[in-house]
């Protein structure tokens, strides 16, 4: 099949910018101290890509993506890297399972949902999931006096992720993980989980890296100068033109909109074209050369994870050439 | 089932918002003059009921919505109201149905894929697909001659739909209207097709209304004043509580992330709390009252349409029992 073929809007993958990116990665985190976070692709088939070059566990963000991982036979180290309450479907699975708990509700609900090892998620500075790093020892005895193992701790410092300053950032990831450092001196265990794709440069310690964009990428972290190269686009098809007129410059549409977009970045990016507004199956845009209706154009979104979770299934090409089709296998709840 | 069986994330519908909705849109218009757009829900099921309060034809944005459609026996008079280029699968479809066209590859298009009939789009003001008023009795010829039945026109206000004065948006839409109606002279037909839930009650000018979103509503209509009642939320469950100290206020965390949101308008609104930013799998937020881990949450989202998109099914609850859930079987492309 070739790219031409394809019904538009559909989520494109360079297997080349793929591969080098999986390749960059684990050069820098091999073997298991790569733990990628399938929340950034929800593809079974791209996580076997990324165990082809040597990760052993991955990371998830919800049960769905726990069973999807498992299902596919990626089960031997999952970390569902999320508090979660409704437990019963992890227990149940045929997959390694680590769950991550910050109070004694969660470490209550792994326990009675028949999972049987935890980390202490540990909040490191965003204002989100993990518990006060004072608090790490205590809920770790808690959880051992439930019956759970205590594998270590998690901590993920997102909002550090897509900092600016390179210099800065790293500065101000040092600082974030020596709160988890401190947590996991009174936690115990072998793990230090962390890090994601803006931090993968910066942050020596942890004891495995959580990164989940650097597969795809997006015009964020392109924009914050993380390194690695644009894998992921939205091909769209142009299916109008407006010429320029005393009231109104020249545009162009095409089909890719807001059902087909993550927008919590803000628009995507279009090369050579400046980019007006969204609507539900549309784009607005204004190119740099001219364009006709029925051209294809490509698109960057700002965000590659909601970007994805639109989508049922990925192509992976080769210039024009499709040569594999994946199914999106990890949507939902 | 009640509300608490479900997984969270989880769309609910309430069932009397939703017939309370119903109801008033097919007061206002009624019969056949009502063609609602299938856009905002994705959901047959929906759609059924939109039957039931006597419309005959509906409005749909991509293929893959007229199809389902058709195939769930809706098919009486579909308008997919975009222009679209790969139109083999449309002639194929037991259904009527019409496409927009608005230049002469779109006509050629639709001859080619055995389209029987198309109305002329005209921009009446928003940079998007249509064509210039002027040029729309040329288009209509050209249809013509290539064995199409040209029904009429339409043209979408999508530019003033969420215009906050509602006097100003009642001027500006006659003045869109004319542009509409103007063309219409020059094409013929007895159709013309236009408007949205937010001028329903101000665009007596066409012969027949594509409202979508106020069967489910949004924050960002509701702020507009458009009337209709919230019938969507997005139902989910606090993970996570973190007690107010010395350099951070106290907060809470639900599992509705970005992911099971459309987030183009911005954040979504929580009764009773300050939404502070989301996150893929979570959103954090500032209650007025205690909340408490395990606690349910209802979010509004603020923009409906990609909001459904993200899920693959509803629940239709009456107070904290399901009555039904239905399919989003509308998504993808």
């Amino acid at each position: 099949m070739q790219l031409g073929d394809l019904t538009t809007p559909a989520l494109i993958v360079d297997a080349a910018a793929l591969e080098s990116n999986l390749a960059a990665m684990a050069a820098r985190w091999p073997g298991e101290t790569l733990r990628p976070h399938v929340k950034a692709h929800k593809t079974t088939a791209l996580a076997a890509r990324q165990a082809a070059h040597g990760a052993t566990g991955f990371t998830c963000a919800t049960i769905r993506e726990v069973e999807g991982m498992a299902a596919a036979g990626l089960g031997a180290d999952l970390l569902l890297a999320n508090e979660v309450l409704d437990t019963r479907r992890l227990g149940r699975l045929d997959a390694r399972v680590t769950v991550a708990v910050d109070s004694p509700e969660t470490i209550e609900a792994a326990a009675a949902g028949g999972v049987r090892e935890v980390l202490v998620d540990v909040n490191v500075g965003m204002p989100r999931c993990g518990c006060r790093p004072d608090d790490a020892g205590a809920l770790a005895d808690r959880a051992r006096a439930a019956g759970l193992t205590v594998r270590g701790v998690m901590g993920y410092e997102g909002h550090l992720q897509a900092w600016p300053d390179a210099e800065e950032r790293a500065t101000l990831t040092k600082t974030a993980m020596e709160l988890l450092l401190a947590a996991h001196r009174d936690v115990g265990g072998d793990v230090v989980s962390g890090g994601g794709t803006g931090t993968s440069a910066c942050n020596p310690y942890v004891t495995e890296m959580q990164a989940g964009s650097y597969a795809l990428m997006d015009s964020a972290y392109t924009a914050a100068g993380v390194g690695y190269v644009q894998a992921l686009h939205v091909l769209g098809t142009v299916v109008h033109v407006s010429a320029a007129r005393p009231d109104m410059p020249a545009y162009a549409v095409a089909d890719v909109g807001l059902k087909a977009l993550g927008m919590d970045h803000g628009n995507p990016t279009i090369p050579g074209a400046q980019v007006w507004f969204c609507s539900d199956e549309h784009v607005t845009f204004a190119a740099d050369d001219p364009v006709r209706v029925g051209d294809r154009v490509l698109v960057i979104p700002a965000h590659v994870d909601p970007t994805v979770a639109y989508h049922d299934r990925m192509h992976v090409v080769r210039d024009e050439e499709v040569l594999e089709t994946w199914p999106v296998d990890l949507r939902g709840w």
